[in-house]
């Protein structure tokens, strides 16, 4: 079974709303925020420069399903399996608990694209190296 | 046809990121901001006393499908419609667009909750006089 | 007496925080974004391409008195005045008030900037027909 | 000479703006982020319940210079020292550098208070523990 990244986060006071709970739309910036934690322990960037072109990761879909609210000052444990490896793509898997309850599972699909300024964003090949470190975490 | 309710918002600074485009977490709240002027144009509120008790609607699933991206002040026209009204719950379809051209559609489905503070969170029937309001936006 | 700018902003469910209210920070993309409205009314944008650089406003300095705490789907009436037009800076101050109760009072310094990617920013003097149009603000 | 609390936060993207640099506004979250931790390292909460009451620390005004721009990534060293402790408020100051160079420096002034549900927000004197333990931290 193919072993995940985990990471931590804290759930913060003003990532929670007036119904005493963490925010819906929050989740995708804390999704987000472990990614890149992901991605940077495999040594690369979700925004670089390669041959004077910048490469980013735009999001072509991201959902949510909340199976439990989450308070300020909980801890959550977020768990990241690449659940599909494209030609120019990747769809992450995230799994979210605190203290062993299930708070919420997710998923964010991005794409490879260069993203310079003053030209059009457009889709490129992931990088070689960037592909193999993804395939050992593939589910 | 079900004619859906329409709405428009401009794209703010603060929700643009380092790739010059509109963030994707940011469209979850522009959807919820929507989805609230909608509610509140039925004559009802997403958060309210009924009977002593907080009636609020916590999201179960949200999910958001990125065609096109969009920049700091153009204006994203955002039509909802009621893709599925249960017992309970109502999941909303959202369409944004911005001048024509198709930039995202998505999904949030909530669940009508007592989170009167001090007490667990508990589902409980939609108010029928919501429900009612809603049948005509039923896609 | 100088008139000021003014437009409103109805309070979000996602910019309030567990204790019910409006979350402080949040008062800075409210200021912002009527900043930003009140710099699209004199016909110029925060972000533009002039001659071939990309001019923005980078703060240097933001502060905010908070008098009355506000809540979900109130209305903020925001006044806008210059408080004081540099050669390269610009101070703006807002009034925030809700239903004739003072909520909160504000600052922010911004400073034009060249800011082209891949170059460092640096400050410009404000072009000659905004400093013009925003003379006729300065308190 | 006092010593002051010292913690660290990474620049997210999703704090980032089209600029390029982390946005002005999020700057009062990572303080408030910051602060909260310091808190919480001396054994309190800024959300808890006190004798029936929910005791929390509403901002009376928070103010931030900004001195260099900061990016994605990046790391934050933040430090903060209480500038002023009052028999209801405290005033925090903060330092933000990064890689040696100073970015921000922001102050967060706060009032105890009950904010309990339903009734109206009270100013209360800081527990007797709280200020006693913040003293070791006055500038």
């Amino acid at each position: 079974m193919t072993e995940p990244f985990r990471t931590q986060r804290l759930v913060e006071f003003h990532d929670t709303d007036m119904a005493g709970i963490m925010h819906f739309a929050a989740f995708f910036q804390y999704m987000e925020s472990a990614e890149h934690e992901f991605v940077r322990s495999l040594g690369f960037s979700v925004h670089s420069q390669i041959d004077g072109e910048t490469i980013s990761y735009p999001r072509v879909a991201a959902s949510c399903d909340y199976l439990s609210p989450v308070r300020c000052e909980e801890v959550l444990d977020i768990s990241i399996l690449v659940e599909r490896l494209g030609k120019k793509s990747i769809t992450y898997s995230f799994e979210m608990a605190s203290n062993g309850r299930e708070i919420a599972v997710g998923k964010i699909t991005c794409v490879c694209c260069r993203v310079t300024p003053g030209k059009a964003i457009t889709s490129v090949p992931l990088p070689t190296e960037v592909r193999e470190k993804l395939l050992a975490f593939v589910a």
